[in-house]
């Protein structure tokens, strides 16, 4: 079926978004539209302008026989930052606060219009090529790991704290919880990760940094590299002791005699290079 | 900025399906763009007969002062056989053989392009308005529900196995493990389910079925209503009894000994009435 020119921008646009980081040849575009390669030049030209402008990503060109267009998504440095500071004020409200000074989030990391923002703010801060695979811990991290994994177009793979038949023969390793000093258990399904993979970490919440310690231990089990490591939220309230980890919200103080959570934003809206 | 009608078309395109099932005003496309709401109209009539044309979904029209558009996200019949299909060949690879007749799925379920596609279409069997929440148990059944979350805009609630004190108060409810016999506990945090929520509930695998049962029992004790089940993969291995379980591969035989799994389309892909 022929398309108008209207028509084949509404649904290039849909399939780009709905293919981020994937080549989509030129070839493949004009015969689904059955029309030349020069208006579909054209059709990607005016997409590429409005992209940029209305900050959506970027459209990456490859040219040659077997060229064709990549969407990059990026958010702008002004959305990373309207995002940053809405949950901020979210996290801040007193009635988060549980027993024990932890804070609830689970109503944010069950809230798709959050994740969807948060995946796309935390893949803009990496290259294409430049991450294989998403890991995280069960449970709190998988929204996170897969919000990520959308934008950036990769697996995720999920370590597990208890042992599951249905994941076949695993990797286990042994560390110590950060926060609480106890020995713990970690493992992954040995098919899941390829050897010499670049893996990103994600997970919701930084304390003893013992978790984060642990997933690096078997990404290295695994021949595998650490490329970074993203959390939702970091608590300075606990003394942790892990380089290179950047978060999103930064919890300063928790004081549940006075009832106050205090928090700012994080190292990876202040140091990330959006578009 | 004021944007041409082709620009106005690739950005409200965007818009329209970052916010699937939310109503988009007209006085705000007009005032984002400049532009009169006659225009408006006419960019959303082109949308709407793409969205139809290409299998993206429908455009809901809502008149009136307070009046605008709503995306609503509708896979059709043969996007959703062609999925199920590809899922099923992918199934019945004996590679995914685990001891005791499990299946390996976990790559399958940290697939984002997989994931996208099943919440889609799970979320086509729902009318707008039907479902306010998803309700999963952790780990497996985490993709899915975010991901037909994604496309109702409902948040989704995870329902756990083990106590975290993260969470704060919880509900739980003891289960008969349908398939070892056991009694287990289940337990979601008390906040986290309004009463009176209408819930769909999925997960990944329905073996003997005390899961599931046990998630309805945990839907009533917060006076809700189970609206839907489904599962990606059902096993008829087991001899489950759950009533109105909707699956989308039904998995009829797994030999360990002659080292066969095989499946077909599940009962939602064959019932839903798609677009």
């Amino acid at each position: 079926m022929k398309l108008k020119r209207s028509e084949r921008l509404i649904d290039m646009t849909q399939l780009l978004l709905a293919h981020p980081h994937q080549l989509l040849s030129l070839t493949d575009f004009s015969q689904r539209y059955n029309s030349a390669k020069s208006s579909i030049s054209e059709d990607l030209t005016i997409i590429k302008k409005t992209f940029e402008s209305q900050g959506i990503g970027r459209i990456e060109t490859i040219s040659g026989a077997a060229g064709g267009v990549k969407f990059i998504p990026k958010a702008n440095k002004e959305e990373a930052l309207a995002f940053a500071e809405e949950v901020r004020v979210q996290i801040e409200d007193a009635k988060r606060l549980l027993p024990g000074g932890y804070v609830y989030l689970s109503d944010l990391l069950g809230n798709p219009s959050i994740l969807r923002r948060l995946g796309k703010i935390i893949a803009s801060g990496y290259q294409e090529g430049e991450v294989d695979v998403i890991m995280t811990v069960a449970t709190k991290g998988v929204p996170i790991a897969q919000a990520v994994a959308e934008f950036l177009n990769v697996p995720f793979v999920i370590v597990r704290r208890d042992s599951k038949i249905t994941e076949g023969s695993t990797v286990s390793i042994n560390y110590v919880s950060g926060s609480s000093e106890r020995v713990e258990k970690m493992e992954l399904s040995k098919r899941s990760l390829k050897s010499g993979s670049k893996v990103l970490i994600v997970d919701d919440f930084l304390k003893g940094g013992g978790t984060v310690n642990g997933l690096r231990s078997l990404i290295a089990e695994f021949d595998s590299t650490t490329v970074g490591t993203v959390v939702f939220c970091e608590s300075g309230v606990y003394n942790h002791q892990v380089e290179d980890c950047n978060s999103i919200i930064y919890i300063e103080q928790i004081d549940t005699s006075k009832n106050i959570i205090k928090a700012r934003l994080g190292s990876f809206i202040e140091e990330c290079e959006f578009s």
